[in-house]
């Protein structure tokens, strides 16, 4: 195969869950479109990564200063749902089971990876709390250890009173992923989320 | 979501065997990466989707005039194997099974899809024959009515004593697409082609 069409077969079979046949069926399908849909692809991806950033007041990501959710006039103040990433603020949304405010951590803490709250977007939880007041923080993290290290890591520096929180319920599997659970699951946890 | 982030979606949801859930999953990954991921991946899309086209001999995808198979002297001349795409030419090779000169169609004879010969790249086999001194055409084909129809069109349309023709030995599962089969099926394939 042509080394440039190699080298592309590469960088597209490290995206999440595609390999190196799914990479080449793609990047050979691509190429070989008479319309033009490999420029288009490339355009987009490049104009969404030059303008792409987070929100600056949860770390969702938008084009704008702030996000659609921080935007949204509509939604309430009061509760805070903190989650891993924006993958899981998809799946929430597509439940339609929380009308509240997102915060991105970006990552959970891992000492295995080496990831401190440094590197996650946690210190701006506290004024957060106080400008929108905030009642009710909602973790929906990942249920591993990684996910649960990081949700009493913010409860202890969070230390308010005022605030009370809650975790989803059993219903997300050991170890799993957020964004693969289906609506009616994730409604029911959401439900049952457990006082902590 | 984001309506710029959600457009990406879409058009990573549109390539092969990526679904919406996969296309969300690639975009976001590529998105929260903070090693510049994205640009690289676009960068090098929009740099192949410019520089790569069907080699004047063969259309195998290059960025050179002539692609490695026709410019590779080690191959032996004589035998041409035709083929509808690209994919196809990345299956055999990696099988080792042939190891003459390649012929890609870009796709298969089709009333349904409107595709005619004029569609397709055989108008250059003749000349091809003679100047390689062709002998033998293998078709390596799909399966299927649109493949066995191209196939009897090309004999037709060469129409030359002095060139035999032979197809794949079944082997090749009813229906099915070239780049699915394991190595081994293929070479058996290879090796009990018959003759037309």
């Amino acid at each position: 195969m042509n080394i440039k069409i190699e080298k592309l077969v590469k960088q597209f079979a490290k995206l999440p869950r595609v390999g190196t046949r799914a990479a080449t069926r793609i990047v050979l399908n691509l190429l070989q479109d008479k319309t033009g849909r490999a420029e288009s692809l490339a355009t987009a991806l490049l104009d969404a990564a030059k303008t792409i950033h987070p929100c600056s007041i949860c770390g969702v990501l938008t084009d704008q200063d702030k996000c659609e959710y921080c935007c949204d006039i509509t939604r309430q103040n009061g509760q805070l749902c903190i989650v891993r990433d924006l993958s899981d603020v998809v799946v929430l949304e597509k439940s339609g089971v929380f009308h509240g405010r997102y915060h991105v951590l970006g990552g959970n803490l891992s000492g295995v990876a080496g990831i401190t709250p440094d590197d996650l977007n946690i210190s701006s939880i506290p004024s957060r709390i106080i400008s929108e007041q905030i009642t009710e923080i909602i973790f929906a993290l990942p249920n591993t250890v990684e996910g649960k290290t990081t949700q009493q890591y913010i409860i202890s520096a969070i230390n308010n009173p005022n605030v009370s929180f809650s975790e989803l319920a059993s219903g997300v599997p050991l170890g799993g992923d957020l964004d693969y659970i289906d609506d009616g699951t994730l409604t029911l946890a959401f439900w049952g989320r457990k006082k902590l």
